[in-house]
């Protein structure tokens, strides 16, 4: 039921790719804002490796938001929720990392998501995509829900190269180093229909009430 | 008892169905506001998953409030808390995630609840309903307590057929896809009787203060 | 030794009813007000659901407090403390729930706790007030104390019949199905000897500061 | 060792009688203040039971400041220490409740501790003394340490009239019901040696910036 | 390794001797202080009566600050750590008290500690010292570090008077019964060398704003 | 796959030694900097000793902020995150002390960390580094990623000579007994490419709201 792919329409939802002891299976990382003080809420009973992982997500959005096109006042006038469907499954697991930036990337830049894609892979603070494991399962797990292009680190081709080649005639790879090249494959250029409009503090305002300088150390 | 059905003549109580070891069971939800900083509080011995529920429930209604006729400064003027009696019972599951957003939007709203209406199914953050178990078991236990309509996720519609068709001759079963619907369906257009009078700070001073605009990333 | 009535002459100390292992007891719920910024402490070694129970019932105060005559200001300007002793009996569920919510109606409005009452019964976030356990053990306690009226969920009247008439024959009882009925029975319309002197903010600063107008939704 | 009387010779140390497996002991409990906000630290290893027992004390205290001539401001303005040596001690009961109350009301009056006194009761919220258990080996341990007048609720008179005359022969007995009490006869009216010398903001700035009123409910 | 005497050329650099299982040892309570708001950092796997040990000693420095020459603004515009190497040896006990307070006087007055001196002992709210155990093995460890002076609790002398003469004729203890005493003796009048430059909020400004009077109460 | 050298191109990522039951390995401490209020994340599920490393490290860079050319305001206006990949291997112990601060001076001054060098070594607060275990492995571990320059506590230097020296002969090694021998070797004195901008108050606006002066106690 849950491994029928869903489509990619709203700004923060992107399909990952999990491996249980039952197999391979989609999920869904879905994020939403809602106005506040820069608040983070996890919920989906995830596990502490899970947590940090988002928590790693958004302090490398946070740490690289002018370059990413994200404007920094949203992370302290909105707060941000991090759900993973179905609500009574734990999980844990550092894989989702990428999933994660990506969802939380989409819903700050209100910027679609490509559909039919997916990805699995750990990332680090720096932005690094570290390789993860079970990718043969993930990758049946994904074909099974329509899944057509699969996002994963460049570290993890050699396990797709072990997938007898008719499994995967019908998916496109994307092999990736960097957070950075998963968001620019994932997300398009254009934004969601009705996107968010955000809410901010009148900027002139705020200009002259906290005399914010630009320095270089 | 407690299966007795006990109307829905309060903003902010609904009728769900729980499936314990014992069988099916109706409970209620309740939530109510009082002037505050824009706190929670669950209780009712409610386990994580529930609790999860109730946030994302939560987060839900924030995130889309001016769709859903929701004055966002409650969010920030009120503190809400949601209470499922009994209170020495534990609770766990997500199957009362869209009773919880029912609840919480009608008391926002201050709408009045349909009478004699209970349902069950998890939601997700974008709003998307889930199906549940036990659903044989909540039908027979909302029959029993009086109630003519159950709102239920469409993929549980299955679970409804394989009922014995004399047992349900008198219920209607609305099947749903978006937590929108159930609030389309559960809550009606008119107000409370005695709706409370929300109380904010004066809008033209917060604004002057504040100085918030609107702006489209 | 604490099953002796001790009086009803302190706003805030209202008597319950308590059903152990070894039998009914008497208790009393003790409520105090000191100027702070609304923070609540419980103490007696409360249990969960007793704690949900005491949060439940200051949240329905809250929630009705026009209606009910309390000042909304207490709730900003006062922190409350309930105890129960003894300090070192645990103690916990629901029953106490309308006793809490008396105890602290009693301290928010000043008036004097009718003499020689108890009462048990939980109460629901609505301000329904739902039977409990115990009842023929708890009557035996509260006769042997001295009480003379006792107030009890309408749903809890059979069990107070199958009590042998000699031993209820000199109490009176009360069964009511929501706590507004319990506080117009318990609460008396005078105040206690020496009422607290609440001490607010200035309200027309405070108005001029914080520009509150009422608004309907 | 710590059997051994010490003196009363600082505000906010009072001695206080401890039942143990091993027999009676005294103890000391310790208050200081430090300029604050307001917070409350508990140290020397204290249980639940114990920590509930000096919170309770500090409301009886605050609810009651004016009639017992504590500045309320000091509750504002200081951050309160207790603490009860011997550090590595695990300690918990309700039974140094009055203790701890007389302990804080010399602090905060800067009243110097009668000598030779020592004391042991519960206390509840409304300021009433309840009786402890250990009475007999609490007096032994008493009078080996010097202590010549002991302060009881008077509900432990019958246990003081179980100990054999000649062991008693040279101690005072105080039998009180209320914490008020214990307060008049513990503490001097005069102050200790070099009172501290409090600090608060300036009175007249603070009520033009607060503005508080005095209203009757 | 660590039971070599490492000087004590920086502010809060205290010896003091602890007693394990396997025999006496010298261990340094380092404390250091970082412009902040009133924090209070510990570390170095303490456990429960150790950090309530080092929160007793700050206590007593606040409540004392002006007699014992600190400056109370410290406590407020910055922040305390203490840390006690080697950061993965848990260590608990009161014994450290007399070593903590010294440690923080020191760096709260900058003022240079005695070299060639250790101390063990544990202090109590009002200041007082009290006695510790495994005091010859204290000792001995203290000998082997090259530590030449040793405070103690007046109570220990007779722990030191039974330890053979040879062992100790080269050492010179201090004997002592209160806090103030433990600082006359181990810090030196004059301050370290580039001893930190506090800085404050302008101290006329700070005046003016929140106009802080003396009163005696 | 872990075991290879990546290079140390950003600010903050420095290569750190350990030694876990399977041999040594290296490992990278990241560090990132986002416009906050001062707050800490630790991640990588990091042990409480290695936390407390985290947290000493953190303090002894802001108690010598002004010494290590640190700009002060960064510690009010960023937060700072600490990731330690694999995200979901646990990690323990000091040993990573010296890498953390040298991981976290490197984002402060945003100064270029050499390439081709690791360390390890506890820290304490004063900023002495002390000795580790399991050095020969973790030399090996260093040799095989392509280490090139090695960082030690001077008391390891015996365990290096205990290392045959065929396995160390393209290696330096650098002694040292105190942090800021660390940051000299370890942060070349040229900049990143592509530094942070820090972003602060309006230093002018600043200094007139808070007006802090300097003063020597
Ligand atoms: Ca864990
Ligand atoms: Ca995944
Ligand atoms: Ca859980
Ligand atoms: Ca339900
Ligand atoms: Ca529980
Ligand atoms: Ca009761
Ligand atoms: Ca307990
Ligand atoms: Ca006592
Ligand atoms: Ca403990
Ligand atoms: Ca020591
Ligand atoms: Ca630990
Ligand atoms: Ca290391």
């Amino acid at each position: 039921d849950k491994d029928l792919y869903q489509g990619n329409d709203f700004a923060g939802v992107v399909t990952g790719l999990a491996w249980t002891s039952v197999g391979g299976e989609i999920l869904f990382i879905e994020t939403s804002l809602s106005r506040g003080k820069g608040g983070l809420t996890l919920s989906g009973q995830l596990g502490d490796v899970m947590k940090e992982s988002a928590v790693a997500a958004l302090s490398y959005l946070k740490a690289n938001a002018d370059r990413l096109g994200i404007d920094y006042r949203i992370f302290n006038h909105y707060d941000l929720h991090v759900h993973v469907p179905a609500g009574a499954v734990p999980k844990d697991g550092p894989s989702a990392g990428v999933t994660m930036a990506t969802s939380m990337a989409s819903i700050f830049t209100q910027r679609r998501v490509k559909p039919f894609i997916a990805m699995t892979g750990e990332i680090t603070l720096r932005g690094k995509v570290l390789p993860v494991g079970g990718v043969k399962e993930k990758i049946l797990a994904a074909r099974r829900a329509g899944v057509k292009e699969i996002i994963l680190c460049v570290k993890n081709r050699k396990d797709v190269e072990e997938v007898p080649a008719n499994y995967i005639k019908d998916l496109t790879f994307h092999y990736v180093d960097q957070v950075d090249e998963v968001l620019g494959i994932a997300l398009l250029p254009e934004k969601v229909n009705n996107p968010m409009n955000f809410v901010f503090p009148d900027e002139k305002k705020e200009k002259e009430e906290s005399g914010f300088v630009t320095m270089t150390v």
